[in-house]
């Protein structure tokens, strides 16, 4: 059973790669999705296919309509998601993808650091499973295939 | 025609206070529901309710658990929602919340000042509105019923 | 058993007005609701409340958001949409709405005359029913309540 | 990831091979999907079948039955909807297939020239992302599979 | 708890009427909705609003165009669905509004004499529940309410 | 693009081997589910599984549990509905079939001569398109790969 | 802001009049719904309407479709579900209840003492809330209205 | 026609082994998904993952978290869902998980012996299909394709 895997979250670490090669390893067959990583790409794709805009508002605007347009896309084809928080940045994006696939009956993994326990236990709370790495991540869709 | 309005978000300022004031100098008919603004009592209520807890983790996860069902039947009632960000905090919840509402295809909009509109700019191109102040919220909010 | 009606369509005549004097000459437990029907108000709502935009476009962007909200918030209360087709304009939205209201499975009537039954005729064909004149959509109403 | 896309609008030029041509030479894994693009016979494809029909509006009628029937096939099987907006005409179909694509969630984008900003605002608003061109939207789809 | 019940089927004899009579007796705060039982109207309703067809095809399209939006407003409005079969007629109507409702996911139960037990088997089958007298009906109905 | 496609309806002619053959003279990728059409077996299997029953109403019951247990899962599979009445029977199954699939956004399409025009004219009209023969059904399926 | 709450699981004890009047106490504005409690009635309540059965299979098959007839109108009717397991019986009623409430997105709250902790694990993580006392169950309504 | 049949229940027997190799014998298309069914890898997998727990509580909670997340990946794929009730235990997630499934509209058949009858009578009655042993639960797969 082929599974499509969604990675919402942190875009300046390789936590993508690391878990691409982790289920590579274990053999698991999984599609992994995602958002675009290249942050100046994303910051720049709107401008980039509509043209210049007149100012950061609407540079912000349409670059955001470019990925939500993707997200959606994706987060539509996924039976799963994972999304993971890193310590810098507001990441109000991954608060978005993880509550909308959760509304959207999705089966989603929160992964966070002890230090974010606080800030995201709402989050966590509706979540359904949160781990701690990507490690344990990864322990959890190898359990689905055992 | 009356609407109920579910006002998510920053819990630290009075917001929600002047938004009922104007909204009731405008008389319009509108119920106002919203998460436990007492951040304190928001915190403590997991304890509060189901006795002490290990530590911080299982603390949060049980006040959350309450909060979440309490946000689930409110924002469940809501004909509209609006979701403040402030200047502090990374406020996941009302990320969480407005992202919810959006996948429920509840009318959201959304209030951030200026600072915020790298940060916010998928979760506002998301939204059917992006305003910067309490008063054009309630400018929109005036305008269903002209 | 009261129904609330939104009233899709053509703004610059009085067909609104006729609409409600008929339902109130037949005693009908109607309550009616629609778009902005004050085109400049509909035109300039954006900038009135978010202020002066770059251009046209983002003027046109603005005020359409609000209109949005508007009709979401609108459309979900109403337990029927009846959707007429003047002569003039392309009026996009109105189909906008008519179809939008037969894929939430609102029960909707389309109004127009016979001059439109080629453009209009996929769109009569997906709604419940279309009429020509708005005695005739009153007609309908009534029918209900028989 | 293979992707149906689902392209709705104009049907008197050749859009549809330009976009199925810059596709293949980006290698991308789309299949396109449309309504009838043969004007005469979508028209005629009512009385075709069933046989000739009291008048014209009896055969708009049966006509539209099929290509209504169509379409619900073809949409409800489609990832992405893409909507060209003509200068000509007042393309009703089009308004109705890219508002029943965004009401079922589909992923949807519209293509239309500057001409045409003010009287499609609510729907290019209410789109995922509106570009002019469709080389743009061939960047747009290209995007997902970065 | 006050509970609208759509009263589906069997138009040519009073069944309606006791029922409400019935439920009147027993003090349960029901209200009934019902398809149109005069079947003159119910037939004549498309030429009365529309006027005159090209012939019985039209004719019958006509009404059952109306009878259908009618249908579809009290279906959605309905708590409660009872669907009593006759022993005259087809009756497609009355199994098309029980299918629906079921479809719907509104609670439904089906009156229907031992002489059609065979041939309404997977219809009463598939409802929630199936009786064989309009006061069984309403022993049913009373027990919400104990 | 494969479509599965429901034969719904009448089980005592060859009507389903005709669409077939035509089908595949035509070369439509088409996969082709229905009820269980040998009438004795259908009316047997649910003594057949479950063993002798007390008397007829419940050996009915048995069979229309296993039966409706079928038709859930194909129905659910399929991407069209066809759904033919014949002549002779009150095909109950027929009418609840094509009503469920209505109802779940199934592109459904009817077959039925002129004699049945009156009897099943709601159906008719809440149909995606009603034809008069198999080969006019066969011609609309045609139809979506033009 | 008025709520109904649907008050499943165990019937033997007086918890649901217990909870009654501790919401009374309070002064919270819910109105209470709850499956039959006399145990025997909900036994008899089939051959009651439906005369004898021919065994007891067919007579608990009577009286469950119209428990679940019941049960189905008030649950979509309520906004909040508790869900109260005791020590006896396998109580497989509420835990279809408490499943079926969570797949519709019922907020839904468990109450359930520390010695079932073990056998009612995965229903508790799929609850919003679990409680170990009515007490408890009364503190966590009351916070939706603070 | 593949399909794919979560089976859930009763793990401390070979059941799911038998229904394999009967559907093998039969050449059934049908791939096998179901919950882990090692006892103890399933009540220690949260624990596995996530390290030690305060106590057993949490330990019980942590493993449910992975075991739902797992059942919901699982059940989310499943054409048909089977659910066998051993004698022993109070199987709640047996309840839980069949449930879940029929609200979700996912065909479902119930295993039972005769001793459960009573206890077991609404989910029964709110399945499709109830029967005894697993042989006849696999006449009824084979039934689909007949």
């Amino acid at each position: 059973m082929e599974l499509t895997v969604y990675l919402a979250g942190e875009i300046h670490t390789d936590w993508r790669d690391r878990v691409k090669a982790m289920a590579k390893e274990k053999n698991l067959p999984l599609t992994f999705v995602s958002p675009q990583t290249n942050h100046d790409r994303s910051d720049d794709i709107g401008e980039s296919i509509l043209g210049k805009q007149p100012d950061n508002l609407y540079r912000d605007d349409a670059a955001s309509s470019v990925n939500n347009f993707r997200t959606q896309v994706l987060l539509q084809k996924a039976d799963v998601v994972i999304a993971l928080f890193g310590e810098e940045y507001r990441q109000w994006n991954t608060a978005m993808d993880a509550s909308a696939a959760l509304t959207m009956n999705k089966p989603t993994m929160i992964v966070r650091t002890t230090s974010l326990i606080h800030q995201l236990k709402e989050l966590s709370n509706k979540a359904n499973v949160t781990v701690e790495t990507i490690e344990q991540a990864l322990d959890v869709l190898a359990y689905i295939y055992e």
